[in-house]
């Protein structure tokens, strides 16, 4: 089973999927964590270099591509095979990420970013997606680690982000879970796992 | 107007390159001399990452992925803006390596690798590119300096890709000019230097 998360920056998306990860854990399960980008050697190179700041603006195809060029190598060198021994992998961020910040966020056409994730994917979707959703000014005061230059784009890109993943869990209502990002930890986390425990036992 | 050279590892493509700038500089025209990858701050990185040696194996979509965020950066950054200027633009690799090396060589299907270069190159094709085509057994000889992980692979490997240049190449005749890199270095380019004067002057 593939879960992934996904939601603007400080939603609470690292948190949960954490918390789903020791709890499945505490079960007994086979689980694995990851994140994108990033998750395998060179994918953490790529996302150092999608971090980094330059004296000219990056393309934004140039970031699609990096963001598939990670994935591509995380889903082929870890997810896959994991998937394959019957792990349930948990990843924080997917496809969906990229096509709510580059789709959305930035207005590179929808289809050229969806072309971009068949690449990156190779046809690999999650079984279940859980949407954190929340209101970007509220998730901006919850963060007080250093931002990095995509965290510094202006709130209202960041409100075109969440359109884009409100509109994009409408289209899969069978995939995407949407949970309001502004109740407590806690409280996400069990709904997290009536709907984990559920599609288990499917 | 956009030229490419293309051809294997040690064809010539980088000494031909450099002598067309030159001569064109001499001319007292607008020029500008460009590589892939890199060619900006961002390709630069890239291709550092796209060199490296890695513990695992570098998933096939990645590579093909970085190698097209670096062109997107290139051709927005250094080769549109310079075309826009009716600056001759002189590029040593480009989509067509990608086809070659990747979908010939590593045997991603074309199509997904030309979907990929459609992403990478928004859509800009050289005005005329010149393959060096040669033996791949030769070519290695002339090398002197420290091979990459890239070049590295095997001879075989290298046969495919120089069978996909030649047939890249029939498949656009009005495109390519396929020079017999066997040729000393003063005649490819005095065959090189008619081709551009006689493209200058359409």
């Amino acid at each position: 089973m593939f879960i992934t998360f996904e939601g603007g920056e400080g939603s609470g998306k690292s948190t949960q999927s954490k918390i789903l990860y020791q709890k499945l854990k505490s079960e007994g399960r086979k689980c694995l964590l990851t994140h994108e980008p990033g998750g395998t050697k060179i994918g953490e190179e790529i996302s150092r270099i999608l971090k980094a700041t330059y004296d000219t603006p990056v393309s934004g195809e140039t970031e699609l591509l990096l963001f598939n060029a990670s994935r591509a190598q995380i889903v082929e060198e870890v997810i896959r095979p994991a998937l394959d021994k019957g792990t349930i992998v948990i990843c924080d961020r997917y496809a969906d990420s990229t096509l709510a910040y580059q789709g959305y966020g930035r207005g590179i056409p929808l289809r050229t970013v969806r072309n971009a994730n068949n690449l990156g994917t190779k046809g690999l979707k999650p079984d279940i997606t859980f949407f954190l959703d929340i209101d970007p000014r509220v998730c901006f005061k919850r963060k007080t680690n250093k931002l990095d230059r995509i965290e510094l784009e202006d709130i209202r890109f960041h409100e075109k982000v969440r359109k884009g993943f409100q509109k994009i869990s409408k289209q899969e209502p069978e995939r995407f879970i949407v949970i309001d990002g502004t109740l407590d930890a806690e409280k996400i986390s069990e709904i997290i796992w009536e709907h984990v425990q559920k599609k288990l036992n499917e």
